[in-house]
């Protein structure tokens, strides 16, 4: 039988700084972490749970650059918070593993932010250093 | 007011091969893709359909190497299908844009696979060439 469109939530951002943030995983998942610590970089993927909004989710323009007039771009060419699923995307440096508690570099979450997936960054798929990028973009 | 935990579908995978998949997105969320043509990699977030069931979305442990003996590992240090939230995450380069509809290289997704978000891949943040990856997962 499949189950809906539902979301679990994994665990939760226990304290953010972008050189170091705690994520708690929940008891209940945190098996899933055997073998983690082998890796270097991981992909956190979070619920914006400020922007989960009936409004906020209805977003499908914005003007991702502050300064920049005029530049108006879809939400799905942009990083916008504001998205029909507000799933945030980061990629981090492991710092520690310790029980259930992950401890990682660059992660631009807010506290309280949700965890819904993890997974190992592999540079040979996840890693384009020469992709094109915009100039309103960069 | 918040909204759940729900997700919305916001397009759907019409063809799917390594060399060239088309990606549906649904009229209501067609504007977001203003601007999209502008960057060469995206970042496509989907829903693995056939793993949505109770038993799969249950698995943390896994064998993640089909010739690896006895290498079991957690669901969040493996890109595993089988997981809590079963969310793929794929790079893929992007061919072309037309209406709704995206030409993309390199999608691992099937025919039918809900598309739940898309991101536009920027190197700045997303590549690191040198991550570190263990040698059971190389």
């Amino acid at each position: 039988m499949k189950t809906n469109n539902k979301l679990f939530f994994i665990g939760i951002v226990e304290e953010a700084s972008e050189e170091k943030a705690k994520i708690l995983i929940f008891p209940d998942y945190c098996s899933g972490l055997k073998g983690i610590e082998d890796f270097s970089h991981l992909i956190i993927l979070y619920w914006i749970h400020l922007r989960a909004t009936e409004k906020e989710r209805r977003t499908l323009l914005v003007f991702p650059r502050r300064h920049a007039v005029g530049i108006e771009k879809g939400v799905f060419a942009c990083r916008s918070p504001s998205r029909p699923n507000p799933i945030g995307l980061c990629v981090v440096e492991l710092l520690n593993v310790e029980d259930c508690i992950l401890t990682v570099k660059g992660l631009d979450a807010l506290v309280n932010s949700p965890i819904i997936d993890i997974k190992p960054y592999n540079p040979r798929t996840d890693a384009v250093s020469d992709a094109h990028v915009p100039e309103w973009a960069s």
